[in-house]
């Protein structure tokens, strides 16, 4: 499955059902070439859907879900998530019945913005941006890069892993309520503690693109000293070359898996996008390799 | 039990013994006339109450606390929850020794207010508005009908209801703390993972009084679109009438059922008031009957 | 062990594996002299530990990291909890291979402080403030008294505990995390249901120092009724002075309890202590002795 593909379905936090189920297809019609073929968890645990290799140790969490928006009332809208979006936003209307009506949308008032159409839009219609990518050797630009090139980077480490989970999540960009249930889930079942997340982080003084993945080691949440320890004693070991990014805000699967209901390490790995949450996010595909290549690494050597 | 008994009892969000205790005692003297004699769970769940019908598949969620005050030093007070009021509130001081005491309140600093008294009340005394109801055939006036018309809908529906669980919560109007324990222990216990929230919400320019029962297709978290799709089918297979309401803002139990440390789907069903918060709440009538309606048709209908 | 030598110890939220090694390698030295050995847990929980003594019936949550400073870039830094510092304030740096460097902190813009330093300190390095203590027979001086004050009761308590659970726990001033996970463990293998929290409080208008320890019958968390009157009933039975606080703002591992996936009900009992989370709280012995009783009595007298 392409990048572009990945970030063309539609699946804002709630209508998660489509990339489950197109992920599902793609993993059943191609697991059987992969090193090892995954147990595939799906049922019972809402659209989130988990992949087991071998004797997991460590779990990647890998949020699918992406910002949106719903309709309100007389074609209002109101954001999923955080998407960075202005007049000249271009969205894309998806019901059970039709999609791909495309609109674009006005400013009515400070952070109150609505559809442009003569008819009215269904009350709770979800909308997600038009998608227009641009691809080129070492670039890929588009919507939701956030975070279906982790999806993506996670499908190809999927190839090749020997023992770990890997965890698709849903509703990470609107609050949660996916890893606060699948922790314990895994915890109780697989005993599992360690994690990593998968996801994509902004450019900032010190963390540029084609410079390689990066490691927080903090953002709004802590992770713990001496798992941080672990992680970059690994990758400085195996000769990754890696960004160290501290941060005081923003939060991913990490800060979930901090407050759940169970005890477990976390530390996000990533890449880092420009355009954050917009219709044109931006990644350097030397980064997302970088991230494929340090997680394996971390997945064989966290004991 | 009459709306105007429900909405008289002292109930703020820590102070939700009374209800519990009145409710469990008009439960042991009716429910033998009940459809079915539901098991009733009171002990180790702090001050909720759980009625168990036949075998149950959904659960509806209906929280009995209400806003309310509490007395800090010097008279002044401090709001439980998010009560709406002003300086010509009258609030009614409740301790285990007395009740029924009543004080006018007066405006100090901003968003600082202080009974007005010769005596100095006791900290840590907690208040709620000074009962006055207004009854007519169609409407309903006073002060906690959210969300004691929600328990009266949820004990109407009990003398019907055969299978199916209702579950009277603490603390939803003070940043919750019961679902949260709630969830998992009926999930473990009874295997459910599908809830409906019974519980009051606003007149807004789509949703209006008179008009039926009040489905939320999302508020300030977002329930699962194929969970939606069930119930709205449902009502509508059922020539239920209902308005559709789309919210960014505003939670119910719902919230805390969606970051539970199970996986519970959810959806918020209501009628609509206004007044919120205020020492007069309305409600229309004909609006809960069609609650009453639509919930046991949800939960004969949900699989 | 002294208070002092516990404030020096260096352990802001997500580093407090100091602290745990040092209290473990204290408590396996002095308990064989303790009134009851307890069994202690300290694997598979984060670096939280716990002290179990005969038959618990009621927890002692009390937390041993406190506020500090991560480096971001550029000598740049970022608060961890709410320290309160300006900029004569002197901070220690903590790494792996060295602690015990002093930077004086320079204002760059609002809340943006960075290190007074011709070298750039690695970016995600830990700092604390500089200890300077002043004591004296009555009084107590010095950074970290939150909560390590806490602890330095919590230890003398341990002495002649004969029934309870102590839990010393991690990441309280910085949003929590800890008490989410031990608080299912706790009750899956002990069914406790009852805690009391252990922690430091702020003078106001009507709690003072040198009157006695504090029970909070309310923060930004409202604790069960019920409870909080067992609390003070036999605090007054027992003829214990202590002082009742109401409070609108302000949380602690109560809040967190409150939020967990189990039922539990909690009350804070503290000390008041001035110049909160700054490098000169200060804090009244005599406070910390009746604390000390009030815990006793409680762990005794809690059914």
């Amino acid at each position: 499955m392409t990048l572009k593909e990945l970030c063309s379905i539609h699946g804002p936090s709630g209508s998660e059902w489509r990339i489950k189920k197109i992920l599902l297809n793609y993993i059943q019609k191609n697991c059987s070439t992969w090193a090892v073929k995954p147990v595939v968890l799906s049922e019972g645990i809402k659209d989130n859907l988990i992949l087991v290799f071998g004797k997991p140790r460590t779990v990647i969490f890998c949020h699918y879900d992406t910002t949106g928006f719903t309709v309100r009332y007389n074609n209002r809208i109101i954001p999923i998530g955080s998407p960075a979006y202005d007049e000249n936003t271009i969205l894309r209307s998806v019901t059970a019945e039709h999609s791909g009506k495309t609109y674009r949308i006005r400013k009515e008032e400070e952070q109150d913005y609505s559809l442009i159409s003569k008819t009215i839009t269904e009350a709770g219609t979800t909308l997600s941006f038009d998608c227009k990518f641009i691809e080129n050797k070492t670039r890929f630009t588009g919507p939701y890069i956030d975070n279906r090139a982790g999806v993506w980077v996670s499908l190809k480490l999927a190839e090749t892993l020997r023992n770990g989970m890997i965890v698709f999540t849903a509703y990470e960009e609107h609050g949660g309520g996916s890893v606060e249930f699948l922790a314990p889930y895994i915890y109780n079942k697989y005993h599992i503690q360690q994690a990593l997340i998968c996801d994509m982080t902004w450019e900032s003084e010190c963390v540029k693109q084609g410079k390689g993945m990066v490691v927080s080691l903090r953002d709004k949440y802590i992770p713990r000293e001496t798992y941080l320890r672990q992680i970059t004693g690994i990758l400085n070991k195996n000769n990754v070359l890696f960004q160290k990014e501290v941060e005081g805000s923003g939060a991913s699967d990490g800060g979930y898996l901090q407050k759940s209901a169970v005890p477990f390490d976390w530390c996000f790995c990533g890449a880092a996008v420009t355009g954050m949450h917009s219709s044109a996010e931006s990644v350097h595909l030397k980064d997302l390799e970088s991230l494929q290549k340090a997680l394996l690494i971390l997945m064989e050597n966290l004991k």
